[in-house]
């Protein structure tokens, strides 16, 4: 319900406030074009928000976390139990996203959508739809249901961030296995072939890399998930935080705020988002280009072109976090620039001056 | 004297504090190498300050402004008089590198070093070596001496900068006509052809375009610039915000602190500091690939990669100023997130983890 309502308030980008904001930005005291992607960004912005001047006053960063059943196939160099071992860090800001959070002055919310665990850590929402995912190498990673009650967490969270104030909302993850299930995703999404589709994910040697390619192989082959229906691939080859980040992306869209992906795992997420609701991409803006190789796989399929390339890969938000002061700065162009005509330059004078 | 006293200053970076700041990216809380760029950033913080938690306090961006009497040829879409109009955009903060420098929290210092007309305007520091070079199609820019006065403004006013407490330089330019001379700068260093060297600049159609290669062609011809000699190439085919953009990353390197590089132009300044001190690369960090085709060539000759590729080609500092917060976040993740040990992961269990 609360799904279905959200992909039906999902609108287009508005047009008029995208020209306006091409005009002003080709007005200001600058040669046209020459600040590039920021302007692109400004434009979008203006689309997303339907407003000349975007304000991005504040921002928050929503952290899903959730373990996989897949990890039993041993597609991971780490273990299970650092998904909830980690969570503490990110809250009191000595872990990479609670760092580079303060950093940007955005808010950090970590959900435990899906850990294995029991997390009582102080600070974590605790919104757990089961104990971690089936392992998808033998069965589906969860009930549909349990897919859209995930999906509607997300929903639910972005919004309360955005009730309370949030401008910016930047996707992130934890969940040790996750990159298995997001090539799955990638996979069963646009048919691209397993080789390119796994990576090496965090620290995995060649024989893991090997592991991990036939475990996607056999998790599709298994589940059989349906292309054409996202929900479908999402329950049976993803995973719960996945399911959720797929939520903040809707649940933002509806709510015409911009939202900032992280890496591959994010990138999942927005694959059915987008599935789900294609006019859900344009509210996207993608953060930085993953180190992790399949990641240009998932842009591409979005149409989407990163800021970065900073060759990161840790996840939980940490590059959608970079990528905040540029998407500051380009609604900063906007508000803060002055146009030739502002600062006195007439349109004749202007015609010979450009 | 102030020249080669700077030069004999600039060291080489502290490899000991270097390997002290990658043992700790290392043991942070995050798979080795996730980080990516940033941490590369980090380490090279560290040999540059000799610090293993540099700190960026203040920022400064030193816009540089000067005119080009090789305007009179043709090469310049924009009449020369912009150079001087434009000055209190970026003091009152309307400017593009005025908002950029707000948004990133960096002090704007901008100096008439070489522009045409008399600059009068509040809070311009006027340091003119000479009102704009000569025409580099008919003979040098400048003498010898002239280049040396105007590197040295650089340095000055770079160190005051520091001594105010400034721990991280960014460079920006300002003059019409000045890529120019920056790719005679690049052919004349580097040896690379005409063609390859020209870019569009600002708004340059193809018949500008051809006039520029055949300028920068006759500026070679007529001057003879020596490639062993940095002060030669730059005294007859640069210009003077290009010394004191020079003068600015060497006074900068002297003092062990990290200068940040804008696009083309102060690129090419970046050549002629490398060719005066080639350690003084070591404390440069490339902002941004800039829009500008050649700007590639030297970045490559410097042997740097940029951190941002946003196709920006306005000049003034404002992809520096971008790249401010990225190289904060890189001081930050060495001094703010917790190692393993820190976390209380004793070193047997990390065996495990990792």
């Amino acid at each position: 319900m609360l799904l279905s309502q959200t992909i039906a308030a999902i609108g287009e980008l508005d047009r008029q406030a995208m020209a306006k904001a091409r005009a002003r930005v080709d007005s200001l005291l600058k040669p046209p074009g020459s600040l590039g992607r920021l302007e692109e960004v400004a434009v979008q912005l203006a689309g997303i928000t339907g407003r000349l001047f975007p304000e991005i006053e504040a921002k928050s960063v929503i952290v899903m976390a959730g373990d996989h059943g897949v990890v039993a196939e041993g597609v991971s160099a780490a273990p299970q139990e650092i998904t909830y071992q980690i969570l503490p860090r990110f809250i009191d800001g000595t872990g990479g996203i609670g760092v580079l959070a303060r950093h940007v002055g955005a808010k950090v919310v970590v959900v435990d959508i899906g850990v294995a665990r029991p997390v009582e850590w102080p600070g974590v929402v605790v919104r757990k739809v089961r104990p971690g995912t089936g392992n998808i190498a033998r069965g589906p990673a969860m009930a549909r249901e349990e897919a859209v009650r995930a999906i509607e967490v997300g929903i639910e969270l972005a919004q309360a961030e955005i009730d309370e104030g949030a401008d910016l909302i930047a996707t992130g993850d934890m969940g040790i296995g996750n990159t298995t299930p997001s090539s799955a995703i990638l996979c069963a999404i646009t048919g691209i072939p397993v080789e390119e589709a796994v990576g090496r994910g965090t620290m995995v040697n060649d024989a893991v890399l090997a592991r991990k390619r036939e475990v996607v192989a056999e998790a599709l082959k298994v589940n059989r998930p349906d292309p054409a229906d996202p929900l479908d691939v999402l329950a049976k080859v993803g995973g719960l935080e996945i399911a959720g980040l797929t939520g903040v992306i809707l649940g933002t869209a509806a709510r015409r705020v911009p939202v900032l992906l992280d890496g591959f795992i994010t990138g999942a997420a927005a694959l059915i988002a987008a599935g789900l609701c294609p006019w859900a991409r344009d509210f996207i803006i993608a953060s930085h280009l993953s180190e992790e190789q399949a990641h240009r796989h998932i842009l591409a399929a979005l149409g989407l072109r990163p800021l970065l390339d900073f060759n990161l890969r840790l996840g939980e938000g940490t590059g959608a976090a970079l990528a905040m002061p540029v998407v500051e700065a380009a609604a900063k162009i906007l508000k803060e620039m002055a146009t030739f005509a502002e600062a006195g330059v007439s349109d004749m004078e202007r015609e010979k001056l450009l």
